[in-house]
């Protein structure tokens, strides 16, 4: 079968690779609606995990089931299917410990375009079929529900480490694709001053849509000072991650209120240490918990998640500035997201 | 000074008192705008808490402030005032505990129209006006925010003790004000398919705007089988009960998953016992936890709730389908909570 | 095989039977140390789970592998192993939501003696193994162990629904070796005063030893009142229900204090209705919280717990005081919790 | 009167003062009991709070009520009370959302030796009494029960913010006083290995009296490495920092497991940053919380502290190596703790 890969670090291109096995637990998944993430990006041309060879890319799918293995129950051949990136061994004892994410080490419950193929192939292999594949609903868009599989569920998890609450003063800092599905989500959770960190022109207005009551554009002053001056020097109740670096902590800890709440999704590609500035944060003493912490994947979070979508309280839609059509637009969809032109936040291939 | 009153069970009439004294951490509020409880109903006609002689009634207002004490440092003079029902004893211990509610014994929190005389007065007296009172923001209407005094805290806690979660499906149980206060919230905190239940039109009508999905009428047979029907057996995530009456809670535990959780802010007044069915709840091992509390009041949550308002994410003039104008209709809007004519869902007196 | 059985309700006896099958995700285990259960009596002589027919009894083991699936990676033959009551099918919905106890239905992660065989047997067949497994460590008593499966879990799991907190206090209702096993669980969570109700002087005994502060024996007068004066009318923090029947949950909300919660292990066999008495659970307004969940189990539970053994924090021993040689010993040890002979807490057959 | 002050940064001395006065929620008390802390070194030798005039020192008390504000409902003159180091200001915003340690601003709530007089005076200060005194139980030994001010609470709150469930294996980093307490927190919540990171031979044998397991000596040894070693690899549950620097938070999120938690009760006295390290926190995906706060003082913080000493759960006394008599000991207190002799856990001063 054909499949779009990480060459090397650095390398894309189009192989030939045997379409996977399909074990007991498992199934075989032929890709219906499939999208780059700024992860491929990262994964190819930053090294960010680094050296692979030959492994085909991606890790947001929808997609129709072609095989199932013996032990499956629940799924059969036909199905459509949302795919979420990651896909937990569930009997883990991290699984247990209700961090599934981490099943088996941490971060390991990541296996496509890392441990394993991903699904940028003809077909691709999901393990626990019966755990971490949920039907597509009737009525529901595979490009919209592309957006479940790592969008959604990771700017979303950013409020839940945050635990927004009714009333929030909350700051979104980077509003790509993931920032404005902490947008959404700090708006569905009942935040009130919701202040969105960015600048493209695009994501702003759609930030807006989202629900964001302010835009902190960091190209006109300091975000912390912007920030502060907003909330007459109070500082606000949450703060969650979704863009920038390292460093974005130090401005996180100074505009929290002591008693506030860190929630990062963003994932750290570089650098050896997070800073956390020793005064604002109380002398280790102010109550600013500091959370941070890989999307929850598998079949009950995407069956969740997409009821957001049916009951009309979600719109993905607006992320979804570029559709393209057929397998062969994998890899402009990857060279989009590598690129960024000025009107993207998210590229769909539909097959 | 005047007051419109309890004067004792089944009867009500305008009295003249004394005008409250105001001690050294207090204040004394003129009100601005008030609105009858149905708890004011259930005090005088089903003496739900017992026998009151002259007792002022009302615990729902918006005001102005006429007198501080000499330790009040955050209110002066002029000040317009959001007032909360519950006004806590903030240094007792239960305070302390994070039942502020409960502060001084159970359910001392709720001192207006109770333990003294409520906001149907020319005059209302308020403990602990620095943590009690909030103020009324520029540019919200006065009858918009007396909502916040009750209907909102207390509608939106159901849904806090039920702890919704995005993507939960979720039922409403009653959509009087308070109940569509939990629709709201529910809505607002992530909640997907939502499930109120009620049979009065305009209360329909507004449970679609603030975000029910699915109406149950109870007229049109028993709702654990309607619920049950709708989610194809499984029950759903979260209960809030809002109405009904001891019995609701057999119909709440029924349509519950294993694992759910029941709000329950519907204040029981009468009989001796709520009945949890043995087997739907899992013979006392189903995880079907069971709680109910009344509202959390003083200022921060008023400060809190009245962001919602500002930044439009709940719009609480849906709620007042009769503004009524001047102090001496305060006995009208009593009377209309006490006879509920089919398009009232709730009255304010403008001052 | 050889297995004692449930034959119908209101009779046992000895069987023969297939060995079971083993899966590709599972283990058979020989039995090295069991332990009959006051379930296994209510199965057998009330019908507490409806009619079962020569099914094998028993829930509480620890035993040696003799075959494990094809897919099974963390276990082989020859190791001794835990192996809780409770044996989740991980990958289920209800498992990802963290009620494991529920995957596949309400309770449906009780197996043993419920919809399969039981332990009693010569072999016995366990569910994923990998993640229904505890090595059992060097050092531990299979005696000390068997108390893991279930009087452990299930102990613990009342303190943990009752959510303990540093200095609080707390009932423990009922010092059968459930209840025991929570006054120890009330201690090791850092309860202060803790008040043991029951009547049984070698009960009366452990649990001091355990940590009861208090005994409460309801032979000497109504437990509320006594709780009630050693409070000094205050009543308590927590309330842990391992024992009584339905009406027990009336004097748990009577001897809570606003703000408390109760947690219920106790499996409530008969009756139609746990009764909540309203005016004491302050008019649904109370925020005494019922919760009420079946043991948690699988690995890693089992993992945790037996930690507490090698660490010398809780001694299981204390609640062996029948200790029964030989595998056809399963009848006399579970006629004797049945007939509850005066000295008896907990029996062991140890094979 | 007589006090034991900070004359400036590096000075201290005995100075005269004014009685303070009382306000009508307030109380004078005579010292009983009083123990010097770690922080009164750092405030004077180390200028960590800044610059301080004839500031008399000490906020850790047992002592008699001479005199009660207008106001004060609970206490009367002549009681015996314990006086937590955190006072709050109960009515302010921070304190109804749960975190009275910050009332009034980060760290407002900490206000002895700090905003105003300590505790080293013939007479102190308390604001709000109702709401931050506990009486003295009868039959606790006022110096045992001295180290509920500060020493108990800070360490507890350590155990609480790493969350510590039963079975965790649980760091505790520093095994001075706080360290200790933390040490006894950990086993009293139901710790199973607990790992105690010192050097000192008084403070390792006392750690293993409260419920050490390990004693982890970093003068023979990398403290990472030698905890990897321990749990095969997998690191721990919790860590709990009660001392070291800075840089001890990489250390703790080196030897975390994902899904685990940091709980800091070390006040870091200078540096610019707490360093997070990016790899071990997996890229800000590793669910390793790190949580930090100054403890929760106050009434019922005493009030339910001290039930753990009266039921014996708890014996503070061990942490008292040196018992000095009369008021003008409390020069050669402090000087005990500046010098730290070997022999030294905690001095106490009985008046």
């Amino acid at each position: 079968m054909k499949g779009y890969a990480m060459l090397g670090i650095g390398k894309t291109g189009w192989i030939e690779k045997e379409r996977p096995a399909c074990g007991p637990l498992d199934a075989i998944v032929r890709p219906i609606a499939i999208s780059p993430c700024t992860s491929d990006v990262h994964t190819v041309w930053e090294g960010a995990i680094g050296e692979r060879t030959d492994m085909i890319l991606g890790h947001e799918a929808v997609g129709e089931v072609v095989e199932v293995g013996a032990l499956v129950n629940d799924f059969k051949v036909g199905d459509r299917v949302i795919v979420p990136a990651i896909t937990p061994d569930w009997s883990k004892v991290e699984s247990q410990a209700g961090y599934s994410m981490h099943s088996g080490g941490m971060l390991a419950g990541w296996k496509f375009s890392n441990f394993k193929d991903g699904v940028f192939g003809e077909y691709f292999h999901v393990n626990e079929a019966d755990g971490n594949l949920a039907l597509l609903p009737d009525g529901i868009d595979p490009a919209d529900a592309v957006m479940l599989s790592d969008m959604v569920p990771t700017g979303f998890h950013g409020v839940e480490l945050a635990d927004v609450q009714f009333g929030d003063s909350v700051v979104v800092i980077g509003i790509g694709p993931v920032g404005l599905m902490s947008v959404a989500a700090a708006a569905l959770r009942g935040a009130s001053n919701l202040y969105a960190v960015g600048s493209r022109p695009n994501c702003i207005q759609i930030a807006k849509e989202y629900g964001a009551t302010d835009i902190i554009n960091y190209r006109e002053g300091d975000i912390v000072e912007q920030i502060m001056e907003k909330t007459h020097g109070k500082g606000v109740d949450r703060v969650v991650i979704a863009g920038g670096d390292n460093d974005t902590f130090i401005q996180a800890v100074q505009m929290l209120k002591p008693g506030g709440r860190i929630g990062n999704v963003n994932y750290l590609g570089g650098g050896d240490y997070v800073r956390i500035p020793r005064v604002e944060w109380g002398c280790g003493m102010g109550h600013k918990t500091v959370a941070g912490g890989l999307m929850p994947g598998g079949r009950l979070r995407m069956e969740k998640l997409v009821t957001l979508l049916q009951t009309g309280r979600l719109d993905t839609g607006k992320l979804l500035t570029h559709k393209l059509y057929g397998f062969d637009k994998a890899e402009e969809a990857l060279m989009l997201m590598k690129d960024k032109p000025k009107d993207l936040i998210k590229p769909v291939v539909i097959l």
